[in-house]
């Protein structure tokens, strides 16, 4: 009898030594030896689920926008007001301490597109703009407000606290951080 | 007689030719080979400047610093009014289109050495921190701002907007960041 294997649970342990080889060695160092090693299985296995290295970090990065996509959910389909669930939803944007090997695959994969010229849409400046139009279209906003130069200015706000906080540069906590968000939405919300 | 080398000019050539290689293949496809190749140079030309691949980034780093730092002082030691010299500085942050190679080759170093675990100072940081501290010491800050936010945010912004102009998502020109920016510095500058 074949072993039957839980596909789903081995893409995710797959993916996660992806990650792993990624954050330590970068793109350059990742190939498919060296994450079947890393996650204890044969060369086979790995192969099965991607043997470009391109292939790679879209398998990596696509666990990284599922992960993020299923908790910015659960933040729409909660009932808090439109202003707290914005925060909750932007705060995910911006990883704690575990999950910064999120943001580091990210860092690699937007490397990787800056490069390949391939970039064509990004899933946070997407969240963003999504946000920034339904509170406007629900009325929520000033209507003096210029709404492309204040998706420029939240999204630079969002990737740029991110990417401090991977390099360190961040020595204020998250609560700081959701109230300096929460009073860049105080300025563009009727009130 | 041996041929007269112009060795700052050669630097700069080579370092030229590593920001390419850099910007087209990444860091894992720089080798001390490619570069000489692409520079029309031989291999131990180019290995006077820098053997490893640690060495090599550290190197086409360097100009970019070198380039942008040099620009700096030029407003510095302009006699603006200090808001248009912060500005101007700023504005250098966010390179234009036909500098965007040098924010390339600063996003492969970052990248770098948050996966060797080695970024303990960064030169945009700094000069921000610089400003900062400055005007705070000038009095031309207001007295209710709690600076380490500040840096935070106005870092973050700079960062942000120079990271989405290489990925191609700021649809607003240079004049209108900069007017952005202004509306930063107003918030926070004494009346």
């Amino acid at each position: 009898m074949p072993k039957i294997v839980d596909h789903e649970e081995r893409r995710k342990i797959i993916a996660k030594a992806t990650w792993n080889v990624i954050a330590r060695e970068g793109l350059g160092g990742a190939s498919v030896r060296s994450i079947a090693k890393e996650a204890n299985l044969s060369l086979g296995a790995v192969r099965h689920y991607f043997q470009t290295q391109e292939e790679l970090l879209e398998f990596a990065m696509q666990l990284v926008q599922e992960q993020v996509t299923e908790r910015i959910m659960e933040h729409i389909q909660s009932h808090l007001p439109p202003k707290d669930q914005v925060l909750n939803i932007l705060m995910e944007l911006i990883p704690p301490e575990e999950k910064k090997i999120e943001m580091q695959v990210w860092l690699e994969y937007i490397s990787y597109k800056i490069r390949k010229k391939e970039l064509q849409k990004e899933s946070v400046h997407e969240v963003i703009v999504e946000i920034l139009h339904r509170l406007q279209k629900a009325g929520l906003l000033k209507e003096d407000i210029l709404l492309e130069e204040e998706i420029v200015l939240l999204h630079a706000l969002i990737d740029g606290i991110a990417l401090h906080i991977l390099m360190g540069l961040v020595p204020i906590e998250r609560g700081r951080i959701r109230y300096l968000l929460e009073k860049e939405l105080n300025r563009i919300f009727v009130e």
